[in-house]
């Protein structure tokens, strides 16, 4: 008679609690099949699903690629099977690795799980094939843990898409953290990234939607042209676009909502907020249907105004809805008959229980009796013992508690009858009216969810138009070639955080005339790591559709961006920082091709300097020579600067500086030509080393130079 | 008359639920009080609670220790006032930070609600006074936040305890990353840190208060060799040793169990798990009983059994309980002999109504007659539309639905009446039973407490003799001259992680005779960082008391631990990574003293060579001259070997390496000397940099080389 509640285990990856999530942040619950031995190009299978907005995918990548997939996706948890050692690649940190019966991943369990979960004959609907059983296995994995954990409908999860690798641009681990992408390298923190001074979203899903393009940015031409126009229209239509970006300032996150509405974790306020999002749509559809871009009249038609719906959810449900669906009173007055009469007989028996009360203390004459309820004896009239001698003999004895007597009467009986029974029916009934309401918004799931894409769509456009209509923003020119070139170019984060034009913009040329490979030399602090981390930075996004903080740009279509900024040691992998930093540069030159871009800085620093200096150079000349990519190479090495005389590819750059009456002034700008000083020593007295140190450095610095350079200044090395 | 739910607010600081926890870190919520302009020296309040366990702390730092106080702390969210800007220090990478009006860190406001809370008349009874204002106000913040989102008792906060830095070793932010102390430099995860193989703990409050002790070891001589006392005497009686951890197996998380009694979120299975808790001391007890030891007889008097408790909720709980207390069945037959009596009443009625509806089906001839329920109308019969004209005309039509109709009989009525009473009243009687277990169990809490404490800390013992067990840990001797001095010394990291006897032992002599700087220079991969972190890591485990992984060893005592490992830069603060370096070097330089512990890698090597150099020449002449601490600092700059000639205390030391065919071996040895060679091409080989690449490198080193060493392979430099 009473119902066992069914217990739902809650794990980091099945979280859907809303005050336990991040809502711009996706949270993934992944799973991987590995063959027992790995090498590089092994596939191993993955698949990925966010619980709380029913996205679901797979996909088979080589090994190799496995570290830099989790670092995308940084899922809270991962499924492995029980046999499996736990493979070798970086982890993201706070990701937690559960243990499942190997069962659950094989191949027949698998398929018939995601059969039945999709209700599919095959999955070659959804674009998998025997190729990708390794993927299957993952993601069946996934749905079986799920049917465990959860004990609640999944109807939510009705599609497995593939994720195609070769159709997006390829951004590995390290490059993610060197570029600071969507955590600072330092702290890990969201602040500072990339991602938090790009993100002009206004809804939660749209700034989930954007993670996921900066995660994976296009490499097709025509459709990031088509992403350019959306934006470029936007930008130019301010009036449409911000009463667009008010329209979504009232929407909800329409994805969260339907999973808990299909998943039947809704509360009665999530479909009031379900109805007021849908109730945006006719005003919205008609700001986009004044913008004509393929990509938004797309986008348009994606926009269901379901009105059976709106207009359902907008007469059933108050303004202000509880989350206790148990609580009662959020079905408005008028729109259920049976209802109304219940709450009314309800209201009137709860008043005259209050009245009952106040003639008893009349009656009796005794001042502190009470009228309450208990779910035992139901209602009863207390008195406490100091007044029991004044109780009328008519009152029936129930209970003796410690300082009290506890009375009924016939009339209370008679009338605790009426109330009990109409105001719990009343909530019951309005129970069964919110589960109806549940079940008719359940019925819609297919075009809120649709229309809950083209709305983060929308979002997202509308977002990056914002952007581009920051003060200096470009439209990049968007070639087949094998360039960059960038005039006035800015680092969007420094250029969003400093003050408006303190950051000192910098041209870049990269391509058949201008040089192939940049060398940059100068001093400490000038920001030689900002600049090629900044150029990029800026290729990335060109290839997001964004707009880029540049008075113009030419971007070559690259298919991966390697960047190598900073370095970290693993005692616990036993690697030296050196050790990591040459393994990362053996996996660009054996992995770069003449279509991508790299980023290096300060290569060889870890080791002595005539092996530093060696190393450093035949890597240019690899670079050069045999794979003739995009370069920008930042050293320390004023040595390497020769090469530029004989490689024809081969550009110095530096930092500008000027010397001033024993101040050092960094310009921040960078020149054609090599640097001829570094300034360490300066740089180290504005860190705060002691000056004594300071003075000291300085004259073991003059006798260095003194015996080893020329006399113009150039060493002799 | 339906009871509304109190919502509790849930945030990332106020978690207790087992599932989102940890149960081996604490979970701190923090709060900050700044003063308007920050400089290195303004005191700064901060306090900080874990609710899970009721732990409650404030105190006053400097500013320039915030930083590394929060990496101490990580906690997992932190309070500000709304007009404050967030202060410019380094903070933990998932800390969120919340706002909250001013006026809750206001003077007067945080004094009260500390009283009240605390039930004092003034905070100096917990050893605060006016100079710790603004820890008060951090605490009243904490306090004022916690009563507005968890609205429910607070009990189990009872102290604020103060924390006094001065009594511990200090061990700043940077430190704590460079030796990986609780996380991993690269990936940030427990698994491969110093805590992660040194904690041999068996509870989880064990588990937590390890990670306290590792993060705040003792300055004091006789403090730590009381624990050394504990731990040796359990060390060499195995035997006892293994009872009392196998008892330990059996004890729950008493902290987190009493926090939930006291804040009436008790489960029957919490009660159960104290109950089983309180069971296993008598034997405990006497256990400890067997060992003299000052820490142990301490901690034995503090073992308290609550006879009268344990007794309570065995004879009252069954051994499996469920988690909601509404779900009944979980108090013993016989305990209660009313509830007896309801519960057969209860079990009763229901066979009968069983069987009525057999009885029915019989009469009616209808076979799929059904006695069901709701709640509405209670117990009914259901006939489906196609039976209907068989229905007995004594049947009382109540309802009609879709496909069938609804009756009741007198009979049926009248029986349930008693079933549904008796069950409901067993249930109901049940719970408060339940409660009245759970008020009792508060009444013990403070026993309860001092008895969680005294298992923690008998569990970390145990845990550091089981560790000290291990083959080659010995008891270094702890005194106040300024040596380390370390035989056969092994990174207790790398000695757990590698095959047995893989990993190459080291000695370390650092003090009056051996000389106080050690200048390491060697190949790369050799483990020179390894060495250096090694002695920081061995000198820091013997300040907690612990045993060494070493034959032999003598660690003097230190203020302070300062380790420089690795490098990164921070972008978004405007921070190369040269200029992370100084500044971390200055504030060593500035704040090391005769008793600090110095540990420096590669230091100057983001610069130009001959800067570089300067650099960390000047910066080893000013700890040689100026500071006089024990200093250990690796290089690459084999120029800097020449310092040994010119500074008595300075000594050489390199890593051996043996050359075989073409093939280098690293022999992990260090030997005094200065190295020759540095092994980078070697190395970068080994790193997977293509062949072409490798061996242009090393055309390169020879003519450098050539042109640059002297005839005995020194440079020229």
């Amino acid at each position: 008679l009473v119902k066992r509640e069914v217990t739902r285990v809650v794990t980091p990856g099945t979280l859907t609690d809303d005050a336990l999530l991040d809502p711009r942040e996706s949270n993934y619950l992944a799973a991987m099949v590995l063959p027992d031995t790995l090498q590089p190009h092994t596939p191993v299978g993955l698949a990925w699903a966010d619980l709380s907005t029913g996205r679901f995918q797979a996909a088979v990548f080589p090994f190799a690629r496995l570290g830099d997939e989790l670092a995308r996706l940084q899922p809270s948890e991962c499924l492995l099977g029980d046999d499996q050692p736990p493979p070798t690649c970086p982890f993201p940190p706070r990701m937690m690795i559960t243990r499942r019966p190997e069962w659950t991943f094989a191949r027949d369990t698998s398929q018939a799980v995601l059969q039945k979960q999709l209700q599919v004959a095959s999955l070659e609907g959804f674009g998998f094939d025997e190729s990708d059983m390794l993927a299957i296995r993952a993601a069946g994995g996934i749905l079986e843990y799920l049917r465990e954990t959860q004990k609640t409908s999944l109807d939510h999860i009705d599609r497995l898409l593939p994720y195609r690798s070769g159709e997006s641009l390829e951004i590995d681990e390290a490059t993610r953290r060197s570029l600071e992408i969507t955590r600072t390298f330092r702290s890990g923190a969201r602040e500072g990234s990339l991602l938090s001074v790009i993100d002009q979203t206004i809804t939660p899903p749209g700034s989930r939607l954007l993670a996921d393009w900066v995660g994976a940015p296009l490499t097709n031409l025509a459709a990031i042209g088509a992403r350019q126009d959306a934006v470029e229209l936007l930008r130019n239509s301010a009036t449409v676009r911000r009463q667009i970006r008010e329209e979504l300032a009232g929407v909800y996150d329409l994805e969260r909502l339907i999973a808990r509405v299909t998943t039947l974790r809704a509360s009665p306020r999530d479909l009031a907020f379900v109805g007021r999002t849908l109730a945006r749509l006719p005003q919205l559809k008609a700001l986009v249907a004044h913008l004509r871009a393929p990509l938004l009249d797309d986008l348009q038609t994606r926009l269901d105004e379901s009105p059976a719906l709106r207009d359902l959810l907008a007469a059933a449900l108050e303004d202000d809805c509880p989350l206790l669906a148990r609580d009662g009173n959020f079905i408005r007055q008028g729109f259920h008959g049976e209802l109304d009469r219940l709450r009314e007989m309800a209201h009137g028996g709860k008043a005259w229980i209050a009245r009952y009360q106040a003639d008893q203390i009349e009656k009796t004459g005794i001042p502190n009796l009470k009228v309450a309820f208990n779910k035992v004896f139901g209602y009863y009239i207390e008195i406490t013992n100091a007044q029991k001698e004044k109780t009328p003999p008519e009152y029936i004895r129930k209970q003796t508690v410690a300082s009290a007597e506890r009375y009924i009467t016939p009339e209370l009986k008679e009338y605790e009858e009426k109330v009990l029974t109409a105001d719990e029916r009343s909530k019951e009934l309005e129970y069964q009216l919110f589960v109806e309401l549940r079940d008719k918004t359940h019925q819609f799931a297919r075009a809120l969810r649709m229309t809950a894409a083209a709305i983060a769509e929308l979002d997202v456009l509308a977002a990056l138009a914002q952007l581009a209509d920051r003060p200096d923003y470009c439209r990049p020119v968007m070639t087949e070639d094998q360039v960059v070139e960038i005039v006035e170019g800015r680092h969007p984060v420094l250029d969003a955080i400093l003050p408006r034009g303190t950051f000192v913009p910098n041209d870049t040329t990269l391509g058949t005339d201008g040089g192939l490979v940049m060398l940059i030399t100068g001093p400490n602090m000038a920001g030689k790591s900002t600049y090629i981390r900044q150029v990029a930075v800026l290729s990335l996004l060109a290839h997001v559709g964004s707009f880029l903080p540049a008075s113009r740009a030419t971007i070559g279509i690259c298919d991966r961006i390697f960047a190598r900024v900073g370095a970290s040691d693993e005692l616990s992998r036993g690697q030296s920082t050196f050790m990591v930093e040459m393994t990362e540069t053996a996996r660009i030159l054996n992995s770069a091709t003449a279509r991508s871009l790299v980023i290096l800085d300060e290569i060889g620093r870890g080791t002595s300097t005539y092996d530093g200096i060696s190393l450093a150079w035949a890597i240019v000349e690899h670079l050069h020579d045999q794979i003739g990519c995009r370069t920008l190479f930042a050293t320390h090495y004023h040595e390497l600067t020769d090469l530029a005389g004989s490689l024809a590819g081969v550009r110095n750059l530096s930092v500008a500086v000027r010397e001033w009456q024993d101040q050092v002034v960094l310009l921040h700008k960078i020149v054609p030509g090599a640097a001829d000083k570094s300034y360490g020593i300066h740089c180290a007295r504005l860190a705060g080393v002691p000056r004594s140190v300071n003075e000291r450095a300085k004259q073991i610095l003059a006798k260095l130079e003194g015996e080893n350079l020329d006399t113009e200044g150039r060493p002799k090395l």
